[in-house]
Order: C-alpha cells, then structure tokens, then sequence
C-alpha cells in the first residue's frame, strides 16, 4: 500500500478564503447557530444528519458517561494540572489515556456480542443462549453485565434502554441486549445487571455508530467532564492533598516484593 | 498548604449503591434524557443550569470549533492511529495536546483583553483604545484579530457574534470588542477582522465561562472532531500516505544547520 | 482488593531532609557519579545493579530503538511542537503514545513466543517448530521476523545477537531464537530475518527484563530521539511544511467513500 | 514561511536497505556496542560525539533527575497504567504530561539567568547582584533556589557541583551560578540552597545543551523512572488503593466553593 498505488482523500472538511465546509455544508450559514454540538458531532463523524430520535440517544450517552467522581482518569488529570497549570490540554489528555479496556472495553466488547448475535444464521435467540454459555464456560465476565457498586441493577441502563425504545430507533440492538441479559440470568443462576456500558453499547449500536468508534463518543463525553474538575481544581486544589495522603498511605519497605 | 492544615472538597459528584448525583442531581431521574451534551457540560462546569441564550452560544461555539481540515492536530491524531490502533484514546489525547499556545492562546489572551476594558476605572472606551496603542507600538500581534487565510474578514465572527446579538445575552464583552476593533482597525492603519478566537472569546465571557478554562471548551470541541478524523482513518487511510510523503519530501543532508 | 484488606507498599525510592534513597541506595554518595543512566535504570527498574554484560547489552538495545527517521511519532511529536512549543513535554508525549502494537508489539509478541518455547515440556526444538507452524498455518505474521524495507536481512539483528553472545549472557533466550529462525525459513518455504524487535526481545529477556515492561525500554529510548527532532525543529521547521503537504496532497472529495 | 519558499532539511537519520545513519555514523557499525545511551542521546542531539567530561556530567543529571518517589507525575502514571495495562506507553506519556512548570520551569528559569548572567557586557558580578535585587524586589521566587523539604541545603546540588568541576567542564555556567548563589544570600538576608534544578541548569550549560531543550533531558530521564513504578504496580498494585482513598478523604459537599 504505498503511497504510489493510492492517494487517499477526506470527505470531511475545506476551506476558501471566504468559507469553511464541513460534510458539504457551509459552517457559518449551514451549521453555526442550527446545529448543537451533539448534532454537529454526529453530522462531522458520519456524514449526515441525525434525525430527532438519534440526537435524543446520542445526548442522553454523552450525558452519562461524563461524570462519576473522582476517578482515576479525574486525579490522573488533577494531578497533571497540578504540575503543568499552563498547559489545560494536557492535563485533559493525561485523564483521557485512562479510558482505556477497563471501562470502555466492556462497551465494545459488549457491542461486538450484540452484533454477533443480530448477524447469526442461526438466529438471534440460539446465538444469544450460546453467547452466555460459552462465557460462563469459560469463566469470563460478560462485557456489559454486573457492576461492582451499583446492585442489584444498574440504574442507569432502565433509564437509557426505555429512552431508546421511546425515541422509537429499530430497536434491534436493544432487542439483542435484552435476549443476551435474560439468557446470563439463567445460565449464570443468578441476576446480573444490564450495566451502563452494556446500555450504551445497545444505544450507539441503534444509532448507527460503528464498534470501532464507539470509544471515541466516551472520550468526548469524558473530556467535557475532565474541564469541570480542572475548574475545581483552580477553585479548590485537591492535588497536593492527594499527593501527600499518598506519600503517607503507600508505606516505602526494603522487603523483597 | 499541607493537608493538615485545608480538607479539600468536591462539589461535583458523589453516588450511592443506587443513585449518581451530579452537582445536586440525580443522573437517571433528572439529568440523562432532559439535558443536552451541551446543557449538561455547562452545569458540570460552572454548578447551574444554563439558561435558553446560555446553550445556544456554548453550542454556536462548539460547533465553530470542532473542525478546520487537516490541521496539525489532525496529522498527529492520524499518526498514532496507525501506530497504535487498539488505543483510540491515545490518538484523540495526542491531537488534543496540539491545543495549546498557537491558536487557542490567542483567544485566552484576547478574553484577557476584554477583561481589562471591562474594569478599567478610566472607562472602557479610553482602556480600549490604549490596548490597541500598547501593541502597535510593542509590535506584536493583538490576539483575536487577524487571520492568515480568511481576509478580509473571518466568516465565523459576525455570525457568532450576531447570534449572541440575537439572543440577547448581556452584552458587556461584545461591546468591549468592538470598541477595541473599532481602535484596532485605527491604530494600526488598516482593516484587521476579528477572527474567530476574538469572537469565541467574548462569546465565551458573556455566558459565564472564566478565561481560566476556556481552552477547556475548545479541547472538548475539537475532541470531537479527532474523532471523526479516526473514523475516516479507518475507512480511507493517510497516514502511511503522509508518512511516505515526508519521508520522501524532507530530504536528508549532512550540511550543517 | 478493598484498601482495607492490603495496604500496598512502595520499594522505589524514599527521602529525608537531607538524603534521597533510591532501592536503598544513597543517590548522593552511591549513585550520582557512580553509575550511567543505563545502570541507573536497570537498578531503579529492577531493584538490582546490573553487571558488565547486562549494562553493555541494555546499553546496545536503547542505541538500536533510538532514532529510524522521519516515523509517524516524530511526525505526531513535530506537529505538537509546533502547536504547543512552549510545553516540551507534550510533544514528547505525543509521540510515545506512538510506541503501540504496530511496532512494539511484535517485540512483545516475539518475547512471549521465546518463553513459551524455554518452557515447553516437549522440548525446546519441538515447540520451535510447532510455533512455526501454528503461525503459518494461521496465515498469520510470525512476531520478530521479515521487514518491509531491510531484506534480506535487517542488519540490526546480527550486530545485536553477536554482542549479547559476547558479552556471555545465559543465552536461553538467543538459542530459542535461534531455533525459531530456522524453523520459520524451514516452514514458510523462504528466508524471513530476525528483525530487529525480534532480536531485542532476545536481548532484554537474557538480562531479565520482564516481558510485561519491555515496552517501557522501547518507550524510553525512544523519548531521547523525539527531543533530537524537537532541537532540529527549533533549529530547522518542519511540521508547517508537512501540514501544508498534506492540505495539498490529500484532496477533499464529496464523493461516498 | 510557505512550502514554496523553503523545503526543510533533516540531519538526523536515513536508512538504505541495508544500513541505518544516524547522524552520519553508520548504527550498526559505528554505535551499537560502541556507544552507551548517555553518549547516543547526545551525538543524536547535537550532532557531535560527548567527550568523557560531557558523558559524565550527562548521566550524572539523567541519574538525578530519574526518581523522586510517589510524586504528582508518578501517581498520574499509576492512575492511567490501572485503566488501561494494555498501553504502558500511554501510562508513561500521561506523566511525562507532568514535567511542566512547576518543577522543570525553575530549571529552565535558572538557565536563563546565567544565561543573562554571563552575557552582561557591565560584567558578570553586577548582574549576578542585579539580578537577585530584581527577582527580590518584586517579591518572586529565584529559579534555581530554595526547597520546601531538603534544609537548609538540597544534598544533590554540591555533589553535582563538584562532580562537574573534577570532570573539568569549562566551568562558566557554574562560576555565574555560584556568584548569584552568594548575591542571593545576601541580597535576602538568609541561605537559600542551590536547590537540584539550579545546578542542572548549570551542568547542561556547561556540556552545551541549549537552553530550549533542556526540559527534555528531564523527560528523557523521568520516562525512565516511570517504568519503574509500572513494573512496581505490577507486582504490587496500588492505585486502586490511592483511587478509594480519595474518593474517602476528598468529602463531597454541596455548599458553595
């Protein structure tokens, strides 16, 4: 593939002295002051504009996974600004390197699961008991069920899967996860909650984000949250405090490890 | 500032096994499905709601930033792609670092400006007309104003700044910018337009927003934009394209510098 | 593995009002001045000073990884540099985030390949072959050999296999390598050569670098080219002229991808 | 600056099919095995070979400047290889991010001052004077000087001192370097130490490092140390542990910041 045999192109953007385009449309007269960002940012990333349903679920996804405390990718970018105060962006950056397989990777893990199951000859009902037999077979977790604090539900996953279904998109991812939940209640013995990421997962597959880009809607839900704890930060500095709880806490031994 | 002396607090977040609160609100009861990605950015950011005009100069904003091309930021986000595909975060945390001095410190600098108009004790008209002396005479660039391409006039700013016209906000940093593009204009002897970073300055100063994490805006924005340039990474590669290219382009010597 | 049942413990480093430790050592009386950043490295990474050959074989792998010219990361690095001069370390950053799977992870890949055959309780040259077989079979790459540009053979890898033998490593490590390489010739029905993430995967298993943190070398070797590229964009830019090769090169198009 | 006008140079490396250059030397034959990283990063850098003085003073600042214990960049470092094992890279980038003003801008503050310091045509000694009357009067900190914890001397600085003046350096940076320490003393009427980042700025004058890239032997040599903490967390974990600690000790509340 080199550079001689293909020139690539983009569909996304030019600019004239006068105008800039985004996806064909003119941004000053076409997009500015009409579309809102969750518009915008679908319309940038798949080239035509979401309908009313699919903005309404794409809100209420980039809505949930802003915020939940202070967690590792919220003292990773404290402490970045802590060190680097000039530089607003990278400690943003620092924090955004977490959402990484622990979280995320359940959302397209579990994303994956449900388009195995839609596409299966089989049928959707038979890939979905298969799905939950051959992870518990294996001992593994089931991307997109159980959570450690919130049981026995999830009380986020209700809230988006009923969103879904009241916005009225197909429904065929939804119907997907639910198949898959009922089946890991029963070959698992026990209740597991349809969790955030599951949730999500069903919510962008039904609004046409592909898998392989679904990380990147966290990423700028999680971004937006990671400016509001800078802005703590500047108004009521937990960094230093962190730092010096952790010098304490975390003991230093010469015992062998 | 040791930890004995100062606890801090987070105002942010805080959940329960069944409930996650933000700023005060329950996440599933009042926030997911009623707010906004925008709405919701605004309230994590500053603890209120916005109101109607709020919204929509954030979204104008964030929809004006969210993409120019292939920028700098584009090329490096594409270039971690390729070399590291499993990670998109890494990808959208490498263009994102690129947010920093060239083209976001201008408007960090022009909100500054208005700032100083705005508290002058000798009144604004007077301040405004000296800010524009104090650079000319220093030489330097006066940020917010100007533009390499878009000449004579940027597009974006009479757009953005008609909007939050339209929307009646209060108007205090669009006034001083104008009073100071009136004396810019004089001073310098020729026509320099407020460029988009001027005209999101003010924006962002009439909602609220304090110059302290504005960059934070333009990094949420131009998140997701990255994400969109991951996305046609995947599709129609360039990277490998771009790298060939530079490799073939920027010869080797072994003249000295 | 709640904070209450284990309080994790620290053996790096520790400090009075008047002394630094590092692995219990002094770093003002036995370590400043009395080791190489080489030695420093393995000691504060491994808790134990390296001897001669290990010194002497780690400094040759951190040579090799340094410096291959205009890559992505240098170019994702140049890109930051010149968005965001005024943090060094951010373009820096940038362009580890680069040392990913396409690369790196072959020589990962490799180092799991050459301890799966030290621990095969068939035999070293049974499971040699086997890999070899598995790989092609599987229609898939076999980790640390062939290269797209060095052929027929990388000339990295017998400089680095011949210093590691003598400097009289162990050897487990090379012989497995060894045995592979002739396997893989034997099985693919051509000559693939050891490339050079294959031969440092040899090298940092004799000396005991984990394979889970082989990564880190390559990440630390590869920070001292990017701040070379970053001196030589001070002194001769660039990343302007990249992005505008690539505006111009990568034409805007409206037609479906 | 357009690309018309000026087509950038690179003097650092090419490759052929069957060799690899870098700066001119042949990698395979001339520096693998022949030079140590010290030396490597060095002629990468600047262009020319270090002697033995420069070598030493080189690794010495690089051992110095790996490892300070469970600081801000370290648990930024720990917080994102706990979300994302699977890119070291990203968990080593997310705390270089933290190489920033707070600590390596007094390195880089210092150097300018001998900077001005051995450039003054009135004379070294009465600028050195002026210069801390300066930084004295408008009530700022000195770059170079004082630390909150090593008093009333930090311990690495005179073994850096000494160590630069046995290896038998020019000397120039530090002679203006001991002279402000003095006028310093004076000048605030009590000791303040040359603090670790004030004889840095020293020893990488004295070996020609320019002042612009300086912060990137700091980065070079923290990437280093951060390597050691993820193989610390490893074996054993402790962001978790830092992670529930703060969410216990930071108290949500909602009254007014």
């Amino acid at each position: 593939m080199s550079r001689r045999d293909r020139i690539p192109k983009t569909r996304i953007s030019y600019h004239t002295t006068d105008a800039i385009y985004v996806r064909g449309a003119n941004l000053v007269d076409e997009l500015i002051g009409k579309l809102t960002f969750t518009e915008m940012m679908y319309f940038q990333l798949l080239g035509k504009r979401p309908d009313a349903a699919q903005t309404r679920i794409l809100d209420a996804v980039l809505v949930t996974l802003m915020e939940h405390g202070l967690t590792p990718s919220v003292i990773a970018t404290r402490m970045i600004y802590n060190s680097c105060p000039e530089a607003v962006q990278a400690a943003v950056a620092a924090g955004l390197l977490g959402v990484g397989s622990t979280f995320i990777g359940t959302m397209e893990g579990c994303a994956r699961l449900l388009e195995e199951i839609l596409a299966a000859p089989e049928g959707e009902a038979s890939r979905a008991k298969q799905v939950a037999q051959r992870h518990r077979a294996a001992k593994r977790p089931i991307p997109g069920f159980g959570h450690p604090i919130h049981k026995p539900d999830d009380p986020r996953s209700p809230r988006l899967l009923g969103l879904a279904e009241e916005a009225g998109v197909p429904g065929k991812h939804i119907r997907a996860l639910r198949l898959l939940a009922a089946d890991v209640d029963e070959v698992y013995g026990r209740h597991l909650t349809i969790n955030a990421t599951g949730a999500v997962a069903a919510l962008l597959g039904e609004i046409g984000i592909p898998q392989e880009v679904m990380r990147g809607i966290a990423v700028v839900s999680r971004s937006a949250g990671l400016v509001g704890h800078i802005r703590e930060e500047q108004l009521d500095p937990a960094a230093r405090f962190i730092w010096e709880m952790t010098e304490e806490q975390v003991p230093y031994t010469d015992e062998g490890a």
